[in-house]
């Protein structure tokens, strides 16, 4: 696997899980839906319906300190077959015009939920610094 | 879900992933085959085969802040079905008999790869201080 094919992959799962640190320093997860803008942009968006607090910390947390990694994994009970792809960033809450659509196009594109209905809480865009990778067995 | 009912779907989770701290203060984060030992500790086998850096990065994370984060979930295209478990915890690397013993057991009684062939890598053991679940629609 390379670059380019563990960027695919990730951006073919279709879900990952969002690593953020809270402010009082520890680590705190949960799993996201999430779209690749480009080659090296995470977006995912804040569903509007329940205002729960787990939506509110995620964002808490990324205003706070935008260091995020988000992990992608395949598992199957046949080990041989196990690959998980890894982007550690910098996440923002998205602002810029271009980029919410842009955010919006790629989470609509991906999945149909979105297509028919528009979470209009925030969206969090990551900037991908590194991308890491591996499998158990090369293909 | 009550906590009783999240700490068994998690306990029958194939896969979860761990969260962790770096020293620089930035989120890590790894997939774990884990076991449930008791109701409140997760114990995780350090595989021997590859020594490779994303071992020795969780141990050393865990060393310097043993603040750590767990979550298993569910996807499905039908979202009605998603859930999720999160365990926030305190790791620690087994060093007691009894402690090994136990992981090493609940390990193998999980996975079967386990019984054919056991990591001599350490045993990270995190004492889960809280539970955090949802689902998307009552069963």
């Amino acid at each position: 696997m390379d670059e380019p094919a563990a960027r695919q992959r990730f951006a073919a799962a279709r879900v990952a899980r969002l690593a953020t640190v809270t402010p009082a320093g520890g680590p705190h997860l949960v799993p996201i839906t999430f779209a690749l803008v480009g080659d090296d942009r995470i977006a995912t968006a804040i569903d509007d319906k329940p205002k729960s607090t787990r939506d509110l910390r995620r964002l808490r947390n990324v205003q706070a300190d935008p260091h995020v990694c988000v992990l992608a994994d395949h598992y199957d009970d046949d080990w041989a077959r196990l690959w998980w792809v890894r982007a550690d960033g910098e996440a923002e809450i998205a602002t810029s015009r271009p980029m919410v659509t842009a955010a919006t196009a790629a989470l609509q594109a991906k999945y149909a939920q979105y297509r028919e209905w528009l979470p209009d809480g925030p969206v969090i865009a990551i900037r991908v610094t590194g991308w890491a990778w591996w499998q158990a067995a090369p293909t």
